[in-house]
């Protein structure tokens, strides 16, 4: 008998810098919960619950949310042109009204077939009609060519970090807690994270004497801090941000010439006051300032996985760029050109996103009815919640702002601490771990996202429906804070 | 007033190794055809061509290649779901058969709805469904562990040269002419690119002795060679590899320790002999020399984005990994789980692709009827090119034996290559230039793939209906011949 031969690839001669980079949201308790759901599709019965509740990622069509109607409709069409040819069927026996058949015939006009490669920065009259969004959003002007469709918001991420990443010392502030997208991202260029903590006593907003801390340790360190990472409305931590800390970020971006990635996907997914974009406050900001900002350099990211949209499965987004170098956006072009282009399909979605049927149209009742709905049945799941929360011995969470998220902070027995350590865990990974056996409640442990020194937390989506898993939660939080007391 | 202050990021600071990447396909060629392009629309009538033919990229559904009416039929039901509660004005209004309901509702079975994240390696019965057909096709066991959906074949090779490559050292032979995808993916990694010339006398195979040298160079000056790239059929070479070149590559492979990746996504465009896929090779050395073959680590991608299918826009792939360390799939794992998933509307073509409709089935009739009419289509307008370059003083190109292109050789006047010094261009760069702003179609220079010093070639899909543009190819070429005599 041979021996099995060792072979050329090993965990430690690959890539040490995909080693290094983590990403919990994906990380062993998502593994350990799939594991799980399939036992249960298998009919077993020796775990204590009946159904897996994957909290640990904002995938609302996975749990309740219903795409919308309007969009559904203009894709089957786009997937499908010759449906088009049974106007009569379409309209008067399957519900589709004349506007979806409109903006099918003008989306496939603009695209030629959806199974088409499109240019490498996205179909021109998309990138058009974001552009005609930002507008009317901002009220301000926005120009197309500054638009770059992206594969969701993470590959726009990936790519803007590989072009401002020129080495080792390259360094780009990043909030903690933060998406472990940038973290990971940040670990596999080998470039370097310069984490500037969030003020979770003041609903997890930018503190500006904080930045300005981290960025001054950084320097010293010889870390030629280029960029700053604001995501707004906040993930994990779901805070929308006051004006007042967007303009503070631009002013100190300005003064230290860092570039501004604003990760806005969750902008209509506000529940406080209202969203308000970096691009607006800075368009402000040069108005009232004349010249001053002008070299700022801003890159804003938005998504169609997230709002009441929901449609993470087809991988849509963009990036807008303001202020950048043409020399610099060639080599974006470049870059992203490798891979060809973004889903088209995705693409199409961008364009219905941003352009949703307007009052007076066929669609829009319809359209508007299922978009309230979704926002306030998300609103109701997170103050229910939050009320929860608000119940539990030890528990402390701010009132929902925005995002998909809660992020409470959790305060755990000294016990449960040296449990945890002695499984090689940290208290939250283990009280998180503990969660998802006894209830099938799979959340993320605060450590997966970057937390002060000291506390602790975890990060819950609010998107799945009933009560009835919230209860578990606090049941199994009494049990817990019982066992380890 | 102030003067334009200048910007954090220039072309001088950003990342040097994106800048180094190079990828021609989308290049400066593929910009100005773009440009022509928009000329047309506008109505200008200053050029000298009516239609700009993009035969610079396989993109068959931008030209003449229409969708298969089965695949797009799910699609549209995966989309809208709404639909499948109209059975009847399905099966007798639209001309959807029974086989399309039943495989639309099997598929959302499985992934829930395409707008959700799907886990991030793929959806587990689609990873089946992959497995089930390398096993048919192969007639060797697959399994669906070992299968990584991926957003198009693109993003696995993203995937796998980031696992692969450590650092600066590591080193991956790559085929000259190749793919430019490979260069320009090794220079954004920052990892060596080490050549190795296809044999153009041998209809484009593989050289064992020629890559012996070039691994054995690249060791002598410290490159640590880590994997062989191989496209089969060849791109941009329209190479099909007989078994023997196949056979001989494991062989060095497995001696050299070195991990294959075998770029497979043509797999169906073949006009000579048949496709013999690395899988079944490599299994078939593992048969006949027990033990030896056991350690040999391959990677073999496909993609939906060719083929009969060329659904490009929808970002559709994956990989099959053979023989690889389970925690360095772990990695491989974590790795795409950074970008979530690939996205699941792709996901489902994949599955559509491996797994058409079967004789005796509702849809099989029209799918093989589309399918035959595409498939001959090609070889006609791949033959038909063929036979026009013939006639073509100074060009020499094998026959066609597969993938979507012909590379022919250039002989051109010396007066060429001076007045292509003047313009700062390669003369292959020149010829091409000069061949769109006469005709209005855009090929590739063979510099943009790599090739032999002192030869020169071109690039071109075949996939642009009719011969009225190869007719304008060939009367430019004359004059271009008859100018710089």
């Amino acid at each position: 008998m041979s021996s099995a031969p060792t072979r050329r690839l090993n965990i430690n001669n690959i890539n040490p810098h995909v080693k290094a980079a983590k990403y919990a949201v994906r990380g062993e308790l998502a593994v350990k919960s799939e594991e799980f759901r399939a036992k249960l599709r298998r009919g077993d019965t020796d775990l204590p619950f009946k159904e897996v509740i994957s909290a640990n990622i904002g995938n609302p069509q996975q749990l309740d949310q219903k795409p919308i109607t309007f969009i559904r409709q203009v894709l089957s069409l786009l997937e499908n042109p010759a449906l088009l040819q049974h106007e009569d069927v379409l309209l008067n026996q399957l519900g589709y009204k004349a506007d979806v058949l409109e903006r099918a015939r003008t989306l496939l006009s603009q695209v030629g077939s959806v199974g088409a490669y499109s240019a490498s920065d996205g179909v021109p009259q998309i990138r058009q009609s974001v552009a005609e969004f930002l507008e009317r959003r901002d009220g301000f002007p926005a120009d197309w060519q500054d638009i770059y469709m992206s594969a969701g918001a993470s590959s726009g991420v990936n790519t803007l970090l590989h072009i401002i990443c020129a080495n080792e010392k390259s360094g780009v502030l990043i909030p903690i807690p933060q998406y472990p997208l940038y973290t990971a991202s940040l670990a596999v260029l080998n470039a370097t994270c310069v984490p500037y903590l969030l003020d979770e006593s003041k609903n997890w907003g930018t503190d500006l004497e904080t930045i300005k801390t981290a960025y001054a340790k950084a320097k010293s360190e010889g870390v030629d801090v280029r960029a700053i990472v604001i995501i707004n409305p906040g993930n994990p931590t779901g805070a929308s941000l006051p004006e007042e800390d967007i303009r503070a970020v631009i002013e100190f971006a300005q003064q230290e010439k860092l570039v501004i990635m604003a990760d806005e996907v969750y902008q209509t997914n506000v529940f406080v006051g209202e969203f308000i974009s970096f691009k607006k406050v800075l368009r402000q900001l040069q108005k009232e300032n004349p010249g001053k900002f002008d070299g700022v350099e801003l890159a804003s990211l938005h998504s169609v996985s997230k709002g009441m949209v929901g449609e993470c499965g087809h991988r849509g987004g963009y990036f807008e760029l303001v202020g950048f170098d043409s020399e610099v956006q060639a080599e974006i072009y470049k870059f992203v050109s490798i891979m060809l282009c973004a889903p088209v399909i995705g693409q199409c979605l961008v364009e219905l996103m941003v352009n949703p049927p307007k009052q007076g149209q066929p669609s829009y009742e319809l359209y508007q009815q299922e978009y309230d709905n979704i926002y306030n049945g998300l609103k109701k799941r997170a103050t229910a919640l939050h009320e929860a929360f608000k119940q539990m011995e030890g528990v402390e969470c701010g009132e929902p702002q925005g995002s998909m998220y809660l992020f409470p902070a959790i305060t755990l027995p000294p016990k449960a601490a040296e449990a945890a350590a002695k499984e090689g865990r940290t208290p939250d990974e283990f009280y998180c771990m503990r969660l998802l056996e006894a209830t099938g409640i799979c959340v993320v442990p605060g450590s997966g996202f970057g937390q002060k020194e000291g506390t602790l937390h975890f990060r819950t989506t609010f998107l799945a429906p009933g009560t009835e898993w919230v209860e578990r939660m606090v049941k199994f939080h009494q049990d817990f804070m019982e066992k380890y007391r």
